[in-house]
């Protein structure tokens, strides 16, 4: 037992009373004030409650969970004492998306400056690899010279010059989701809807932009993976935005497969790269199509779905999506050459994965296939591991597909690392069937600002 | 924030990624494994999981509860690795009795030697003052001489030469409870129904007495206030104890006012001493009776009530009791004299309380009435500050009394502490109406081994 240590003073003493009684009373079913739950996080923040005392309000939180008015506390309360990013200060709006993560997922490569190009300023927080999911800000690192992570004081500038930011964060906008969040992850107190909607939609606040489109995932590679619950996240989050005036709209979108052919740091750059080229990969881009489109009307209500897909098809077709990237690399410090497949990251040797017998893939599980791609250092086992940024997996074949025996079903792309259990994985990974099947939709469901879902045309 | 600290090796990782499973499992419904629950414990036990992880994994079996086979798994992972105490090698039957604690509670002090002068030998553990109530090891302190805690090899010694045992733990019988009570007791998981229960038991497993009586309270004063909470505390505690084959009889008992008038360390000590001489204390001594003949009944199913009385009042009438009690603390190592009203420590000074108008007393809070002795130095406000064994608070009247204006409500005892606080609680305690009202029954409800209540004959 190592033993919680005693109070360190009257100050300490408060806080840990507060907590503590906060934690018995929640459990009991009290809804607890907004001042108590401000107070909590921040006497976290201010170091004042030992983690375990804010480990169990945590935990009791993600069993009891929230009321409303609780939950707007708490995403205050998360937000609360933060560097605030102005976004005010860019002329006209400005859009941000937020995606629960998954395998094969390069959504906000994309869609980034595809809505930049249609002359929607975009900016986009990143984060790093968790897990068997791939991470934004990992993926940029694959650019030579580029910039990943900018000053606050130059976002603003950059949204006005270039019309994009894609950054990791410089300065701690919401600190009371960052301490708490890392002690969620290492007490088993991730998966609960209104911590994850408080996490999110604090980091939204803080920034502020006018129009917000939020991806949730559902399916075996999502964080929350059925999908009742994930649609009950959407709603959460929804809800909670316009509590806090956030002109905000959603997806849910399918995880039951990777969403893309590639998984991996250069891998992922390069296929965002060939879809701005106006290469329409089945899956990724349906996904990216629907998102982008509700970006452009989240600041644009009166915009038709007709009109946004044409605007949309225009910058992919004449360029410009492609040079608005090209244009935000160079401005955030890469050199434009780098940008050329040929000297992105790239893994020396190949490993090709096939079919065992004739028939038609019914599943690829999104976890091992991120697994794999984790096994071969695309992904990190713990937090400060270097990546391999060329290291990863291309998949060859969809759900829905037929093969034939011998087929290349997909091929491990490597220099280094557990090539025999990442090959394992892989074809763990992969199920044949001998009857059809037809592909899941990328895109299961997608959600006005008020909150009521309504079914995309062709959707399951 | 104080940040949790990374994982410190592989066996530790491999624990802590056992308890955040084992967390996010229990919040989403899954039944946890015996073996799940033992490694947990074990691993808290032995520092490969830290604080915080263990609190939210607490926190969460405090929100969901437990089944029947995850109850059993936890109690006997609390009593896994402990010193046992082997009771067997005593001849005949040995009883115990355990209760959740009160104001004004010296059952203990008078059960123990009447049942072991009736000839069935009592083993008991005892604790000390937590919060606003009293423990017995403390009250013992008061009698000069005797040896509050025995080496457990002399525990069966004592019994069978003697016939009673009143020790503080020596050795850790329970190492998983001593280790996650202390956790428990600073994240406000204390009050949760399985927890308690556990708690209790695992104690009990590790004594593995005979019989065994638990007397839970219930009222403004208890642990559970809440009277049907309290009862199924009762019914997990008789169920659990069927569960490891103790065989065990339970009271629920009134906490609704102070057990008995006095309420302080050597004032307890010598009210116990009052009652074995043969002094019938109102509330007190119903209690006791009741205990006491759970007691022999616990060894002795064959005992029908009446007879069980008889032989408690013979014990009593003809001085045995008392004198098991001084023949016990003598071989404790005290001088008999130190039993001696005029050898206990005794406060110097003496403040009355007095009714502010005439009438019925309506209510006495039992806790203002603990806090009050606490502030006259009976009671700790941290774990390790010293006690005034001769301070507390006598108290005159009972609810249901009739009284006058300026009539003595009850004494502050003290020779120092804070006074006018300890006077300000007192007075708060003490409700006065213009209506009669029926005092609380000082006993609800008993229960049969079976674990189905029986009214007691009067009780409300």
């Amino acid at each position: 037992m190592s033993g919680p240590a005693p109070a360190r003073g009257p100050r300490e003493a408060a806080a840990s009373a507060r907590v503590i009684g906060s934690t018995g009373r929640k459990r009991a079913g009290t809804v607890l004030e907004a001042e108590e739950i401000d107070g909590i996080v921040a006497d976290y923040v201010a170091g004042h409650v030992p983690d375990y005392q804010m480990a169990a309000w945590l935990a009791t939180v993600a069993c009891r969970g929230l009321s409303t008015a609780e939950l707007v506390a708490l995403t205050r309360a998360y937000a609360a004492g933060g560097g605030q990013l102005d976004l005010s200060r860019v002329d006209g709006p400005v859009v941000d998306k937020h995606s629960t993560g998954g395998v094969g997922d390069t959504t906000t490569l994309i869609v980034v400056p595809v809505v930049a190009a249609c002359g929607v300023p975009v900016a986009k927080m990143t984060g790093r690899a968790l897990g068997f999911t791939g991470g934004t800000l990992d993926k940029l690192e694959s650019i030579a010279g580029l910039r990943t992570t900018l000053p606050v004081e130059e976002i603003v500038p950059m949204l006005t010059s270039v019309g994009m930011v894609l950054t990791g964060q410089s300065a701690d906008l919401t600190p009371g989701d960052g301490a708490t969040y890392a002690l969620r992850d290492v007490t088993g107190t991730v998966e609960s809807i209104p911590l994850i909607a408080a996490s999110i939609i604090s980091k939204k606040v803080a920034v502020r932009a006018d129009g917000l489109v939020l991806d949730v995932k559902t399916g075996a590679g999502a964080l929350i993976q059925d999908r009742a619950r994930a649609a009950e996240l959407v709603r959460t989050m929804l809800g909670l935005a316009a509590e806090f005036g956030l002109s905000a709209r959603a997806v849910l979108s399918d995880m039951s497969q990777p969403l893309g052919p590639a998984v991996g740091n250069a891998l992922e750059i390069r296929q965002a790269l060939a879809v701005l080229r106006g290469e329409r990969i089945p899956g990724l881009w349906d996904l990216c199509a629907v998102v982008c489109r509700l970006m452009l009307q989240s600041v644009d209500p009166a915009l038709t779905d007709e009109q946004a897909r044409a605007r949309i098809d225009r910058v992919l077709d004449d360029g410009s999506a492609y040079e608005m990237f090209v244009r935000w690399a160079v401005a955030q410090g890469a050199d434009a050459a780098a940008l050329e497949a040929e000297r992105l990251p790239s893994a020396g040797r190949r490993l090709p994965v096939t079919a065992p017998e004739s028939g038609w893939v019914t599943g690829i599980e999104p976890r091992s296939v991120g697994q794999a791609s984790l096994m071969l250092g695309a992904g990190r086992l713990t937090y400060d591991a270097p990546l391999d940024h060329g290291a990863g997996v291309l998949l060859r074949h969809r759900v829905g597909d037929r093969v034939g025996k011998g087929d290349v079903l997909a091929e491990l792309c490597y220099d280094s690392g557990d090539v025999a259990r990442a090959r394992a994985l892989l074809e763990s990974a992969f199920r044949i069937g001998d009857t059809a099947v037809v592909a899941p939709p990328a895109v299961h469901e997608v959600f006005a600002p008020d909150a009521r879902p309504a079914l995309v045309p062709g959707a399951a």
